[in-house]
């Protein structure tokens, strides 16, 4: 399996993603934004705003290549070499905020004779429903299943670990799957049933987001619900630049800002101390933003 | 000169920071939360939300103590022993887009044999005027002169360099000054007049930024006024939470997170790509957003 192969694929899933996301949504549209990076490769990000369901989001794909700079290469472990990587990266913020947050990534890196898959999906919702959840995470078992009985606990483990924020000893959502570094060697797949795999993660996003998307975008909400989404958005924000690898790793070996920072929403807040009332949806979504729950259990 | 002195004038410094702003606000009042911390001390962090002038913002004092943990000996580069640190911070975000953001901070740090201060102001105007930005560099340098006549071109340099975000290859705002690890050694001033300089910065702060809020609070502004207003916050939240040393520092070590996030605005935007129009304030303003520019004669 090549490079061209693993890029035409993930571009393939790109356009397949944006034209269901445009038919979820039916006014919406994304604009491609194509560029080129000094030295080596480039992207296309496409980007939405203002759409009927999705406030502002982008699905864009990446395939860059290069020398790899002393300070990367430190920091993922590897001598300082030619790199190679390649990915598909998703953020969607919609209007209303019965509708969750999500984010998907897939990614191809190779540099020397090393290689490997990294990616996953977690939603981030302002409202936690539980149905919604056992939904989510069962779309998510299934893609996983089918490879191998033990990722989906494995990788839905690492999501609650990664998604998470210490400075508010809360999770960002209701986490998802998460992997990194995945070859033949720790995963006892070929290399090909291994991109197999990321493709079906990737290959599940549509259907599982505009399930979501379509089933709640009407519901009705008012004032409060709109402050507490910007107050949740405010979280997202936190993570994505303080904690978030890909974001941090992206700005600071000269990443493309914009295409990076596509993740942020269209307005965040923040509010001292803010303390959701007692007996509240707000609470209750606050009291399941921790990890190790069984989502496929819960309901 | 000893702990208590130091504690008690930053404690009386930020008392009278909070009396001239309540003042010049004319309706907003600070709220006090004191803290305490498990490992040793405490603060008392003031919050103002929702005044006239100010929407959002906070005079914060804390004094810290007890043993300085592995990882935050390393990054301060002094032995793993016990510290104690004190200081002032402030962050102000005005509601009038006219009025710019300010921040302030001065502290003290101790541990073993070692002991330095640090601090600054930097002006963040959604809309630079240069001859508001005048008149804030000649403030600064005034209460730099009193103390030495290096001062002022030395860490109005650093404040250049240290406000700074790569990734957008723009200044925060205007700069101002930013000094650390001063002592006896390095600036040739004894510690008790190195403490009189850090003092005559924070007490140059209420007059300087008053001045600036009475000046501009009733300035007529629209809706493209506010939203540029709305897209400048977010490039502070990425300043404070990606580059913010204190912010890092703070948010690694476990510090009291709300305290330390009390920089953040009430609300901030973000949209993908956004260039001011050609010939437009917003565009004069980002066209100022460098390093090295001479304020002071600017006008």
């Amino acid at each position: 399996m090549i490079r061209a192969e693993i890029e035409q694929k993930f571009q393939s899933l790109q356009k397949d993603i944006i034209s269901s996301l445009e038919l979820a949504d039916g006014i919406g549209k994304f604009k491609f934004d194509p560029w080129q990076r000094a030295e080596g490769g480039g992207g296309v990000s496409s980007i939405l705003e203002s759409g009927q369901i999705l406030e502002k989001g982008g699905v864009n794909f990446s395939a860059v290549l290069g020398p790899l700079h002393p300070g990367a290469a430190k920091a993922l472990g590897v001598a300082a070499q030619e790199f190679y990587a390649c990915g598909v990266s998703i953020v969607l913020h919609p209007n209303n905020p019965m509708v969750p947050i999500i984010h998907m990534n897939v990614r191809y890196f190779e540099t020397g004779n090393t290689y490997w898959f990294g990616g996953g999906i977690d939603l981030t919702p302002h409202y936690i429903v539980d149905q919604d959840a056992t939904y989510f995470h069962g779309q998510l078992k299934n893609a996983c299943d089918a490879f191998s009985p033990d990722f989906y606990a494995e990788y839905k483990k690492w999501a609650d670990d990664y998604f998470f924020l210490p400075h508010r000893n809360e999770t960002r959502g209701i986490g998802g799957i998460f992997f990194d570094r995945l070859d033949a060697e720790n995963t006892g797949l070929t290399k090909e049933r291994l991109f197999e795999f990321v493709m079906s993660v990737g290959e599940s996003f549509a259907p599982t987001y505009t399930y979501l998307m379509k089933k709640n975008f009407e519901l009705p909400y008012t004032d409060k619900h709109k402050k507490w989404q910007a107050l949740r958005r405010g979280r997202y924000v936190e993570f994505n630049l303080v904690y978030d690898r890909g974001t941090k790793f992206g700005l600071e070996t000269g990443g493309r800002t914009e295409s990076i920072l596509m993740s942020l929403p269209a307005t965040a807040a923040w509010i001292y101390d803010y303390k959701p009332e007692v007996g509240s949806d707000e609470e209750y979504t606050l009291s399941m933003l921790r990890k190790g729950i069984n989502w496929i259990e819960k309901t």
